[in-house]
């Protein structure tokens, strides 16, 4: 592996030898007055070996810590004679890059007190840390830093930088005395995460990530302002280009099925496979999104005359930049891409490893269609070696993250995404309460749709909730043997367990997802404690009540605080397809922005318009000439043919 | 100040003697080979002393370091003779207790690997960790933890403290082997942050934060329930009752007043002090609130006939809970009051310390108001000791957090909010672009409403682009003229300087908000150009154009990516007020939920009610017996009187 440096920080940790180079700001604490013994330690502790074996361990698997002497404040080190291989240096920075060539080191990491590379001076407008560094680049950067160090000591790194690269040793130039970062700094590095700046010999062939991001801003915001007919054509071609191209597409595909088999589960294989079946539908599933695309951007919503000659408009505009991440299924792409220019966002894609050729292809298509109105840009695949945990934290570049995938994918995204919204939900716990005055006909027929029609959709019922006068009456048993014929494993709530002298399993939690054919049963005494029950275990997804009293079942409706409330309904209409919303973007359970199924005006937001002649606020103040006016004014009806 | 323990957790920065007592689990390794000692040293760093000299300064001090060896694994370490007060124990957990209270100790910290007490065995549904435990309650609880320890060792450890208590002696049990915290564990819990468990004898009068944002949920769930005209009453009653109790009001602000002469700055003072007048001008804004509030919860914004008999409606309902964290200002609390009352919310109101008892006040007369339709809990006003940061965390109880304050206030929530949507914006870099074709007039008065009316609002014109062919124009001069008599100091942008002869600063950053009379002027050479610039240096708040030629404007306003973009019109306008919106909740730049000027809308979401009678969807399966209808119904129009 040695002479050629690593060309992306995924293949760091293939590092077999690792110099780790420790700047003073780093081994000496804040206040001049002695070793940062803590910070130090833990350091070392990275490779989990106590302070007195460090030294003889490391150089054993020759990775040499170098103590930087030539500018801290306690005294030199006495060569200790019993540790051959540790150095005491002055001149740190060329040494240490010597130092790893010579070892035929696969990986210098630099620490010190400064975050790594800036594109431009500190301060500035625009700096920001350079994540990879090619050699080639040098004339066109400042090297500026954000901290004490000068240019001076800056550019001395990057010049060792250089020359170990030349050697053939990768460098990560990164801060080691971040209090929050520096216990697992030289983890985060060799796993890959982006910390400091990475040199590079390699220049990948396509563009990074950052500037994928740049290019689905720009290209989204041209998207927008095509006409919606041209966004429709931009769709009906994508969707052409699937069924003509199906060969290429189906090839491409079953490379990725050849890499998988024997890696991937059964049913992960028939997710990650296309036919041409599943390509007419997805055709015909474009087409859909394509009508429904019409009236979507720059709709008026409300219009006011605030004064004569000063109107006010609110249209709907694009978000902006979302990234969708999904797993496994390679038909994901063009469905969201529709999606995207449908409502002229621009657009982030992350696909899985296992589906990398399908999604190429796709993607190359997707770009075809966009380039008839010229706004190819706007739909980016970001490359599989990017980390999603990366992603989730470019929050001046991405507007709305949209996880398609299991709720285990959500909820991680959900935890890294600090800072960008993230559309979705990560359970769906769906109640059912079947009151007193429930229909003894309807109660089975919903029951069954609810749970059994197909048990791993989110919207498939996990909880049902007895009214307790109901318990030993024909209904009840009814349920009992419907359930028992269907296969339903049940888990009975403490409530209903003390009611039953043979009890089934009692739950482990009420707030549990099943997505099987398992069902909790819980008793009730009333309505409101069904409704307790709901905001107590529930996730506001969707909770159902069935009865034939209107005032109870109004009651319900008013007051369970969910997404979906329904009445004498299955909890499997909650939907964006059965609510009559066409495309379906998602189902979000949050209570900021769209909430329940989620159409493509859950792509949308407004911006304000205001016309006027050369209005100014100090006219209208009390002793201007000028009053407000604020009337509402008619909304033009577009042309939707 | 011995012979008591601390009541709150805010107090601990005043313990004199601390005895810190670590477990087995933080001073041994996760592999059990031996002392963790990068976190035992960056544990006894927290104290800024290095390793060699600690144990002989810690004791000086009296804080005393105890190192545990009845369970570890490694060797009990060798008595050191010259470390008189170093203890190494077996029966640790009473003896760490037994010495602090015999040292007079202030505060005992216990750091093991259990993250503190919970309320339910660990792993069950309800399992929360409890943040101050009072002797009172130990009957109650269950002493479930999360990690390896048993209930064994963790009931030890609560006797030990309870009988520290007893003694005096504050206590805080938490985890010392997180590698993320670890590090500064010690100085969190001194600085009085929400870390493991607070053991106080004293018992607070009023509820805790967690009790008051259950009651602000229920409360909230209630009110929005009420008819509208009730929701109008309350706010009419809060309204009254700001006249009628005026006297005591101002007596209260009297307090705050006398209590801050002194110690805040005199723009601080007059932002603090309430009058007969500001009271009166608050009450009006307040039924116009109730006005407003008709027509927000319960709104019917689409209704579809999904089959027959089956019908789907999207209603407006209240957001949930609101957390608003204002400064100074103590009229801001009965106005916020009012919006969340207005839109059906359960609202946490976090004052700021310098007006305490002003918003203690006029809280007690929100919750009177309140009372006539029995929600009194529906507000409730956080007591000034809960730490900003900690609320921030409490993303299980709120739901959208609105600061209202400074652009400081904003960043510092919006970085603390992880996980918690913020309304708002931190910035307002508004920009006005003349164009080629504007109209002379037009410009001067334009630019001084927008610059000069009022500077430091937000949406107030920090950046004016001009078009080069006006450069050396009588406009030109007549802006320069105008701003010179208006004391407007002028920031030159780079290409703005480089065109002058003389030219005044130049700017040290494009994304600047003044905030005052002073204006960055920079020029470009295109309307594209402009709305480059917008995007790149501006936040995205308000735009404009000025030009009498109409494809330009057009052009301008469609491309401009801002929540506000204007043609001819000053940047003032940016205001909920203004937009005849009603009671403005604020400006958000956010491009999720509200956009621009917000009015009660911003504080509500959307619900699903589905009305069925035994509707499921098997029977719209393709072989099934149902076809879906998906009409469009007509929108009830709600009696607004």
């Amino acid at each position: 592996m040695h002479g050629k440096s690593f060309a992306h920080r995924s293949e760091l940790k293939h590092a077999k030898r690792i110099v780790v180079k420790l700047g003073s700001a780093v081994v000496t604490r804040g206040d001049e007055c002695g070793l940062a013994l803590g910070r130090l330690a833990s350091i070392v502790e990275q490779k989990r070996r106590n302070l007195n074996g460090t030294l003889h361990e490391l150089l054993r698997m020759n990775i040499v810590p170098i103590v930087n002497t030539n500018d801290a404040v306690v005294p030199p080190a006495e060569p200790n004679s019993d540790l051959q291989g540790v150095i005491s240096v002055k001149d740190n920075d060329s040494l240490a890059a010597r130092l790893a060539v010579e070892m035929k080191t696969d990986l210098l990491i630099v620490l010190s007190d400064v975050e790594g590379l800036f594109d431009s001076p500190p301060g500035s407008d625009d700096a920001k840390l350079i994540d990879i560094f090619y050699p080639g680049d040098q004339q066109s950067v400042t090297f500026g830093t954000k901290s004490r160090v000068g240019m001076g000591g800056m550019e001395a790194k990057v010049k060792a930088a250089l020359w170990a690269l030349q050697g053939g040793t990768s460098v990560v130039i990164a801060n080691g005395t971040h209090p929050k970062v520096s216990g697992h700094v030289i983890t985060d590095i060799v796993e890959g995460k982006k910390v400091g700046t990475f040199f590079s010999e390699v220049k990948p062939a396509g563009p990074t990530v950052e500037q994928q991001g740049e290019m689905a801003r720009s290209g989204g915001r041209l998207l927008a302002t095509l006409e919606p007919e041209q966004r429709a054509e931009i769709i009906h071609h994508l969707a052409d280009l699937l069924t003509d191209q199906r060969d290429e597409i189906l090839l491409a595909n079953k490379k990725d099925l050849e890499e998988a088999e024997g890696r991937l589960a059964a049913p992960l294989l028939k997710r990650l496979s296309l036919s041409t079946s599943k390509l007419n539908s997805l055709a015909i599933g474009l087409r859909q999104i394509a009508a429904s695309s019409q009236d979507s951007v720059g709709r008026v919503l409300r219009r006011t005359r605030i004064a004569k000659d000063l109107e006010l408009e609110q249209v709907t505009v694009p978000i902006g930049v979302l990234l969708v991440i999904f797993e496994s299924r390679p038909d994901c792409l063009p469905q969201v891409a529709a999606l995207a220019i449908a409502s002229g966002n621009g657009l982030l894609l992350k696909g899985g490893k296992e589906a990398s050729h399908s999604n190429r292809i796709l993607h190359l298509l997707t770009q075809e269609a966009l380039s008839i109105h010229g706004v190819k840009e706007a739909v980016q695949l970001v490359n599989t070696r990017e980390e999603v945990e990366d992603l989730c934290r470019l929050d001046k570049m991405i507007d709305l993250i949209i996880p398609r995938g299991s709720s285990q994918l959500v909820r991680n995204i959900q935890k890294a995404a600090k800072g960008i919204p993230v559309m979705g939900h990560s359970e769906g716990i769906c109640h059912m309460y079947v009151d007193s005055e429930a229909s003894v006909d309807k109660v089975t027929r919903l029951v069954r749709d609810s749970k059994c029609e197909y048990p791993a959709a989110c919207n498939a019922l996990e909880t049902l909730l007895i009214h307790r006068d109901l318990l030993r009456t024909p209904l009840f048993d009814q349920i009992i043997d419907m359930l028992r014929v269907e296969q339903v494993k049940i888990h009975a709530g403490p409530k209903f367990a003390s009611y039953l002298t043979f009890s089934p399993s009692e739950v482990k939690s009420l707030r549990t997802e099943y997505g099987d054919l398992e069902l909790c049963i819980e008793v009730v005494d009333s309505v409101q404690e069904a409704i307790d029950h709901i905001h107590k275990y529930g996730s506001s997804h969707t909770d159902v009540i069935v009865t034939e009293n209107e005032k109870t079942a109004e009651f319900f409706l008013q007051h369970v605080d969910s997404a979906c409330v329904f009445w004498n309904a299955s909890t499997r209409f909650s939907d964006g397809y059965r609510f009559g919303l066409g495309a379906e973007v998602g189902i979000s359970t949050s209570r900021i922005h769209a909430r329940g199924p989620v159409g493509l005006e859950g792509l949308l937001t407004t911006k304000w318009l205001l016309r006027g002649q050369d209005h100014v606020v100090s006219d209208f103040s009390e002793h201007g000439s000028l009053k407000y006016l604020h009337e509402s004014l008619p909304i033009p009806q577009r042309n939707t043919n």
